[in-house]
C-alpha cells in the first residue's frame, strides 16, 4: 500500500496533467465534494491517461488493469464549480501491478487538497487472471518515472 | 413540460458555454454514459452560469431554485474520455419559475448529442415556498434570451 | 413521450416492487436527494425487474434496451436515510418499444414522492440498430401490464 | 492509517449491519461494481448508524465528522443487482478522531467481498476546527466496540 503523506504534496511531482470538472452533484449536505467523488476524479486521469497514449481501449483491450486497492488523503475541502488539476505519478512500478498517485490541486494553487491512488493489477479479462504488463503498457507508465526523475 | 424536439439541435441556439469532463465512472456497462449522468450535466451547467454571475451562493443563498420536472432526449452517444461543450438557454421565463433548455454537443460536432433541461421554481430556503423570481436573478436569465434574440 | 401528471400517482397504479435504498452521497448541497439520482433509481428498478425475469443479462444480451427519452416529476422531496418503494408500470408497448413508469414512494407513504421513466428502444448491440422487442421479452412486459389491469 | 488485511474477513467482526441495494449505474464498463461507489456505499453505513442513533441530524448538527483519508481493499468482484450487507465496527477511537471499517458481503457469502473504512475528525461546523468527540457520539460509538468484544 502507499506510504502516507504527512503533508500536502506539490506540483512538480507529477508527470501527466488533466484538468477535472467538479459537477453541481460532487458536493454533499456539508457544502463540499465528497469523499468518494475523490475516487472518481482518480480512475479519470489514470484511465484518460492510458486511453490517450492508446494503451488502453475500454470496449477492447484484452489485458486491463483491476482495482485491488486504494487510498485517499484529505487536505483541504474542494467545492464545486471549483476545476482541478490533477497530477498524475507512478509511485510503484511492479511485474504485474502497478501503484499509481493522483495529486488534486485546485487551480492556481501550489499544495494539493487531496492525494490518492490505487494499484492495478493487470489481469486478462477473460478469466479475470493476472498477467504481466505488456511491454507497450510498461513503456508508456516508464514514461511517467522518467519525466518525474528528471526534475 | 418542455416540447420534444423532433431533431438533434444545432449550437446557435444556445447563449452560455461550459466545457464538461467526463469521467471513468460515466460509462456503463454498456460502455456509453448513463442517462442519468446527463442530468449531472445539466445542474451543473445550469447552477454553474448562476454561481457565476453572482446571483447564488449555494451555501447561503436564501432563495434557491427547486427542480420540479426534468427530461433528456438522447440522439446519439456519448463515451467517456470525451469533452463535451454544454450549451444553455431559457426556453421559458415566468414569475416564479424558468425552464432551461441545456444542449451536450461532443467537442467536435455541430449537433448536440442529448438536449434536456429542467424547471425551476424559485422557493424560499427556509420554509420551500414558492417566490417571485428576484429581480436580480432575472435580469442574469433574460441576458440569455437577449444574447439567443440577436440571433 | 409520457403524459405530465398532475397530482403524485398511488400505490395501486404500479405492479412490480423494489426497495431502494439511499445513499449519503445522494443527498446535495440543499439536504435532499439530487435530481440526477432519480433516474439511478429508475433505471435499477426497470433493469432489475428484466434481470429477475431472465430476459436480460446486461453481461451478455445481444438485444438491449436503449434509452432516447427520459423524465421525471417531483411532488416533495427525498432525503436519505429514507428507503423507498420503486413501483414499475408499463405506459406504453410498442412494436421495438416501450414507454415504463416509476413511481417512486417513501416507506410508510401512499403518495408518490416522484414518479418518472424511460423510453427504452430494443437494439441489436452489436450493430445498435433497432429490431422488435423479442417474444420472451414481451411477455414479460405484457405481464405488468396484465398485474395492473387485474386491479 | 488501517492496517492491511492479508484475506478478507469474516462476519463474526463486525457489529451493526445495514442492506445496500446496488444500482444498475454502479457497475462500470468491466461489468462489476465501480471502485469509487464502494466508499458511497461505506459513508453512507456509517452515517446511517450515527443517524439511527439519533446522534447526527446532517442538516443541523454543530459538530460533525470530517473525512480526512479513506481506504479500500477489494477480494472479489461486486455486480449489480446483488444486495450488499454491509458490517460496521471501529478499529480505532481516539479523542476527536476514529477510524472506522465496513465489511462488504453479497448476501449469502461468508466473506467480504471488499473492506474499507475511513477516519473521521469531528469539528464545529462553522470554523471547522476539530474537537472531542462529544460524550453522547463516543458512547454510540462505544456500543459497536463493545458488541465486538462480546463475541
Amino acid at each position: 500500500m502507499a506510504n502516507r503523506r504527512a503533508s500536502a504534496p506539490t506540483r512538480d511531482l507529477y508527470a501527466y496533467w488533466q484538468v477535472v470538472s467538479t459537477r453541481w452533484r460532487d458536493n454533499d449536505i456539508y457544502g463540499h465534494v465528497n469523499n468518494a467523488v475523490y475516487y472518481s476524479y482518480i480512475d479519470s486521469v489514470i484511465n484518460g491517461y492510458m486511453v490517450e497514449q492508446e494503451v488502453l481501449d475500454p470496449w477492447g483491450s484484452e489485458i486491463i488493469g483491476i482495482v485491488v486497492e486504494s487510498h485517499c488523503q484529505f487536505f483541504q475541502s474542494l467545492r464545486y464549480p471549483v476545476l482541478i488539476d490533477s497530477g498524475l505519478r507512478i509511485e510503484k512500478l511492479g511485474t504485474s501491478s502497478v501503484l499509481y498517485e493522483v495529486g488534486m490541486f485546485p487551480q492556481g494553487e501550489d499544495r494539493a487538497a487531496a492525494v490518492g491512488g490505487f494499484t492495478h493489477v493487470f489481469v486478462n479479462r477473460s478469466n479475470n487472471r493476472p498477467v504481466p504488463i505488456p511491454g507497450e503498457v510498461r513503456a508508456v507508465l516508464e514514461k511517467l518515472q522518467a519525466s518525474r526523475t528528471e526534475r
